[in-house]
Parts: structure tokens; sequence; C-alpha cells
């Protein structure tokens, strides 16, 4: 007798999902629980069981199997999501992705590559170094390309380079019918059809799964000056920042770390950072060019009351002010010993950025909540990091509280209740406050349309 | 008697729309002929009655009343498109937008604009310019800013500057269900759901009637550098490009006009450039920006065997210069009297460039064709213009032979059947051929969900 005779329907699903698969179904409770979605703030939801997915072959297999027996999936990166985008919240099947980490091709005279959806940032970039490309795109964490697709990842470069949405230029998909489809060409630019890449990039493993993804290169720029620069005020800082974009200096990245965030830093990262509202910046281009832009700049914080550039040329020095932004996540959450960190993002007009995070800062402020503000300025984009205590479940109301007023502030300042994180399940209400049920629902006619069983990632985006 | 009761089904749908537009809905042959997409090379269909819509209330009323009656749409902006795109295949009521030509609003703060969908590009500059900014998407064309949307124009500063795709912030769209969405905000990224604004931007209005604009905007450069450099052969001009991008130059405009291009403009426009292969760039920046620019561009041009880049800093030298290249069209037209131009266009990879013109142009050479080559060659994107005999019908069997061809080796060198133009009816077999069957049926699966009953813009895109 078959093991699968004494069944369940859904263990069914699952015998046959093992026969096909063997070692590369994991139902381990400790392979589904990291599958789970738990990083980050929001309840996991446990998969029935792991994929370790190895080719496009499998990806298709697994789809074709889990919509016979109505199954969910749900497309797994590296976890580094944070708007609850992996819970497995009806349960079935997470195919893990990391495992396709090829670069299929690096093509140096058109400036793009094609990688397998597994494949890191810092993986890619360490194999691009000789070809003097990088791809620019750096959202912090680690993340896979493949992830970073699906939820249109932009970060600290985004200012001078884009964000996912300039920087895919095609998606190999396995569609809901299993089908694999390329979503554009390796053409800079067309208008042949439909922009499924546009479509594809954000959709957050709601309508597909990728499972190759080409990418648009960019030149190792000459030099690089690196630089920081303190305020008293941190709508001074923002100021600055507005001034600078206005004016049209292109500022490779711009962030914004405000006193609580520099506190944190000094202390995980071991610097001596001024205790104050601190931009940090970098400068691509030639020597004279990057001299240039930031004798510019200094000018600007100057006058606007901020202290002088200091600046970092060599690459070691660079790196350890970077690596100190990067970490400010893990930075953040070493303030409160076995604290959970809610990060949240909301982008708004340059214009208005100075009132929404001096509002927010004081909002913070007046709450009682421990929390710093991150930001990607350049692009109007900042995230605030909440610093809960898990014994203290009043804590997660406070937060609640001031990222509904922020989201809500930014949406009436004309901006986006997300710059960048995605809506996930943590901000399917914003998104309706945003947009409006008309467009949200002509959201979810795309998604009826594509997945009409509602196969792909259940419970994402829509409420 | 109402003149209703002796009427067929489509007259009183007709009548329905007269009743409610009163003048603004026209029927006579004339204007109906307007509207029908006689310009280019595409045989036009006649729409039953074209409505002069007035606003966003107009258009929701009419797609109502077209929707009640069955009655198809064919938007209509300032007429420029190529690909047969406003030819009512199936009647039905073209909406004429182009008296919608109100500019909303202009925010030089956030650096964007809202403009109602008839504004051109040319009105827009003009209200732009005293706040020193500009909109630098420039298909040639005085086209409007609702058709440049709809079928995702670029052109000659998309090389710096990007295409519609990169420079539409949102777009107010009246459904097919008669709803009124906006698709975007106005920060300069967002995560939050699916990207209606790239969906709509180039759906060559088959999903939807676009009402509004919201466009980014860019600060006038400092100096602005224009200038010429003759070939002798048209490979290496196109590989002095593909070396100016590969090295990253940011020239914000490079033209390739052939030889038989350049004879037509010296006619054309009076001018007395050498009947050679001729780039026209344009460079952007400070003073010493533009003249570094212009000098490393002459030094790799010089490698490659061309002439002097002759230069022109002053706005009427500059002017006259693109005036000939926006004339070009009309310059090629006027090589054989009473000539019906074709323009088609396709993009490849810009390394593939050199090869696919210059086997693009000994097939025209081979064929015995009428024709001239132009190019937005810095995007790998580049034009072929059929000058044809209307009296000799074996002409347009030739162009279209030559058309294929240069459409099947784009494709072959991952490239697209159309950078700028759109597939409106004549290139739906190529979208075909590029994508295939699978994803372009997907798209189909969209069209068919927002659009059940196949009401806006029939017969453009899908076989």
């Amino acid at each position: 007798m078959r093991q699968t005779d004494l069944l369940e329907p859904e263990d069914t699903a699952l015998a046959a999902l093992s026969d096909a698969f063997g070692d590369k179904l994991v139902l381990s409770e400790a392979a589904r629980a990291q599958h789970a979605g738990l990083e980050g703030h929001h309840t996991g939801g446990l998969p029935d069981a792991v994929l370790m997915a190895a080719s496009r072959d499998d990806v298709v297999a697994a789809v074709d199997l889990c919509a016979r027996n109505g199954l969910a999936i749900v497309p797994h990166g590296a976890g580094t999501s944070l708007e609850g985008h992996l819970s497995a919240v009806r349960g079935g099947l997470s195919i893990d992705l990391t495992a396709m980490d090829r670069i299929l091709e690096i093509d140096p005279q058109n400036m793009l590559c094609r990688v397998e959806p597994g494949v890191t940032r810092e993986q890619l970039n360490l194999a691009l170094r000789d070809h003097g490309l990088f791809f620019p795109i750096d959202p912090g964490a680690n993340a896979s390309l493949g992830g970073m697709a699906a939820t249109r990842a932009s970060g600290t470069n985004a200012v001078l380079y884009g964000t996912m949405r300039d920087n895919v230029l095609s998606l190999e998909v396995v569609t809901a019918q299993g089908r694999v489809i390329e979503t554009g060409t390796r053409a800079k630019k067309s208008s042949a059809g439909y922009d499924l890449t546009g479509l594809f990039v954000g959709s957050e493993g709601t309508l597909g799964v990728i499972t190759a993804v080409t990418l648009r290169l960019h030149g190792i720029p000459q030099a690089i000056l690196a630089g920081t620069v303190a305020f008293d005020d941190i709508s001074d800082a923002v100021r600055a920042v507005i001034q600078a974009i206005q004016f049209g200096l292109p500022v490779a990245r711009i962030e914004l770390l405000d006193e609580a965030q520099i506190r944190a830093c000094n202390a995980f990262s071991k610097l001596d950072l001024a205790e104050r509202p601190t931009l940090f910046l970098e400068f691509h281009g030639t020597d004279d060019g990057v001299a240039e832009q930031a004798a510019l700049f200094g000018e600007i914080a100057r006058e606007l009351g901020g202290g002088e550039l200091e600046t970092a040329l060599r690459t070691e020095d660079r790196t350890r002010l970077w690596k100190a932004r990067h970490d400010a996540y893990f930075a953040a959450k070493a303030l409160r010993p076995g604290a959970k960190v809610w990060t949240t993002d909301v982008c708004v007009p340059i214009a208005s950025l100075a009132e929404s995070i001096a509002a927010t800062r004081a909002d913070i402020d007046e709450s009682g909540a421990l929390a710093t503000i991150v930001g990607h300025v350049g692009d109007g984009n900042y995230h605030v990091l909440f610093v809960l205590d898990p014994n203290a479940p009043e804590d997660r109301d406070v937060a609640a509280g001031i990222n509904e007023r922020m989201v809500a502030r930014a949406i009436r300042l004309g901006g986006t209740c997300t710059g960048e994180h995605g809506v996930g399940i943590g901000k399917r209400q914003c998104l309706l406050d945003e947009r409006g049920a008309d467009a949200v629902a002509l959201m979810a006619t795309l998604k009826h349309a594509l997945d009409p069983a509602g196969m792909f990632n259940p419970g994402k985006i829509f409420l």
C-alpha cells in the first residue's frame, strides 16, 4: 500500500510533490518556520512544505502540481522583505529560489547581464567587478535579485541610478498556467505591446514566479567620493537635500540618519560621529567632477547651518562609512536587548520632505516611542525603525499609530504609503487609502485575470 | 416623431451621443476622414462620429454611452502616430482630446506638472521656460502628451532623459466601466501595488482613455552645445556612438542621418552639409562639462575616421540644426513628388547597432528602394523612411520585405520590433514573432480583463 492512500487531499498534494521532487522537498518544522516570513514584525504563516528549486523546470513542475491540487505558492528569495511578503497565510508550498544562483551571462558590450533569481546583489557585483561594471540597486540587505525585482526594491543609489523598475530589462516568469514567458527584450527601450516587465516588477510574487532576470549594468565610476555632514536641526539637513536635488546636483547617494540613529550606529559600529542629524553622501564621476559636486554640496550645507562636509576618498574609509549605514537596522535593534524592529517607509514629493520628516519625528517623540529615522532622502523616501520591546505589547500599538499617521500625511502630501518596501500584508489598507477603491479594484482584476485560482502568494497586496 | 424612431441600432447610439453632446459631436465626412488615421501608410477606417471632448466628464459620459450601445472608441490626440493607431477599423466614436489642452499645474518645487491630454509638447515647453524647466521627450512631431503617453514615445533626448515610461509619474484614466482612476502618485518612486502607470503608458488606447498626465520635469541645463560630425562610412559613425555610450559619455542627443537623408535635408532645409553619414549631437551640462564632453566625443570620432566635430553654441544655430533634423520626414517626402512616406523603427542592443544598420542599408540598396535611415542611435533605435511612389504599388511590397527582414534581424539580435512607434495595426505579427504566443496571450488576457467588450481601440496590438 502506498503511503498516499491514507492521506487527506492536502497530504495527497504533498505526497505528489514529494514523489516529484524527492529530497528537494523539505517538510521539517524548522525549514517551514524558516520560510514563514518571521523576520520583521509580522506574524508568520507556515508553509506546508518547502521546495528547494534547482531549475526553471522544477518551478514549472511545482506550479503545475500546485495548480492541480489547489495548493498556494509563496516564492521565496533571500527572505529580507519587510512587509510580511513571505508569510504563507494559506499554507501551501514555499518555493525557495536561493539555490538558483547562477549568473547566466555577463554582456559587457551591451552593459547587461542575465541571472537566476537567487543570485544576490553582492554576488553579482563581485562577478561584475573585473568587467569594470556594477549593478547599483542597493536596498541594504544582501537581497536576491529575483526578490528585489518582485518588490520593486531601490535603496541608497536610486537617486542617481533609479530603482528596479528602471534597471530590469526583462524577466522570465512561470505563469499560473505553467507557461514560461519572457517579459521584455535586450533593447534599451521598446514600445512593443504592454509593459509586462513593469507589471511583474513589484508584483510581490502574486502574478507568477520569476526564474531569470535580465539587468541593466553601469560602468564603475572613475572616481567615487563619500562624505558626511552634520546639522543641528533635522529640517535643515532635509532642506539641504531638497536644494541639492532642485539644483540638479547628480549625487549618487544622499542618506539621512537622525540623531537617534547616529547614536545607535556609533555604539554598534564603533564610530565617533557627532550625535546630530547627519547626511551620508556619495558622488560618482571624474576626479574633477566629484570634487566640484562635493564643493557645491558643501556650500549648500553651510548656508543651511550644516557643519563641514567631511570627505572620504579611500575605499576602506568609504566602505566603513557605508557598512555603518547598512548596519543601521542592526544598530537600531541593539538599542534594546531582545528587541523586534518594525521598519516602515513612505515617499513624498521632495519639496514636502522636511515637513513630512519633522512631523513624524515630533510624533515619535510625543508618543514616547523608541524609533530612529533613516532615509533615502534624495528620492523623498525615508524609514522609521521602531525598536519594540517584545514584552510590552503596547509598544506595537504606539508604533502602529505613528505609522498610520505618517502614511496618512504622506498621502495628503501627494506621496505614497511605501517607496520601496511594498505592500505585503502590512500596507494593504494603506494602498486602498492611497489609490482609492477603483484603482485597487483594477489591480485585483489584473490579479484575477492572470491567476484565477489565487494560487500565487495569497493574502498579499489585497485585503 | 423624434428622428431616432426610424434609425438602426448604430444610428440610435449616434443619436444618443448627439443628444448628449450637441455641437461637440461631429458627423461630417470631412471630420470623420480627418480622424481615420490616414497619415502614414496605413489604410484608414472612418469612425462613425467624432466627439470634440472638452472635459473629463465628456469622456466619462461618452464611454458610458458607447459601452451601453456597443460602440467602439478610438482616443485621438494630435494624430501623429505612425502605425495605424487611429484607424477606426470597427467604426464607432473617435474621441478627439485636442481641445482638452489646459496645463493644470506647474509645480517647480517638485519639478512636475499636470496637464490635460491634448497639451502638446511645444505648448508645454513654452509654458515651462520661465520656470527654468523643460520636458525633454521629443518625438519630432508636435505630439500631444496624452498621445505620447499612450504610445510610450521617446525620440531624440531619450538617451539621457529616458522615454515616456520614465517621465510619466501618473495618469488619470477613464476605464471601460466609466470609472476615473489615478494610476500613481507624485512621489518620485513607489512600491505600492502593481505599476498601473507603466501598464497604461504604451497601451495605445486599448485599455482606457487618458484624461490627465502628471509629468516629471527637468532643469534647463546651464549650457547646451550642439554639434555635427560626418563619416565616410555609416558603420564607423555607428561605432563612434557605441564607444561613446559604452564609455558612459552623458550625451543628451545623438542622432544618425545617413547619406540619403543628409541629401534630402540639404535640399529641403537649405543646408550645405557634406553628403555623408552624419551624427547630430547635443551635450547638456555646465560650460566646462559640455566642452569636455564634446572634446571627448571629438576624439572618439577622429579615431574612427570621422571628420571634425563642428559645434554650435548659439541658440539660433542649434535651432536651425535641430529643425532640419525634425523636418527629416518632410525632407524625405520631398524626394519624390506626391510620395507617401512609410516610417518604421526597430531598436537593438547597442553593440549590435552597426551590424543592424549596415545590413538594413545594404538591403535597401540591393532592393532598389528609395529610403533614408535616421536614428536615435544612442538608444540603439533607428528608423527607415520609405519614400513610396503611390502610382507604383510594387514599391510598397519592396518596402514590406525590407521592413520584415529588418524586424527579423532586430529580434535575432535580442532587440525589439519597435523602439518607439508602437504596434498599432502594422506591427501585430512582429509583436508575436518577438515575444512569442504565450507572452502576447498574457497581454490579451490583461486587455480582456480590463475591457471585456473590446470597446477601446479595437484591431490594435493584437491580431
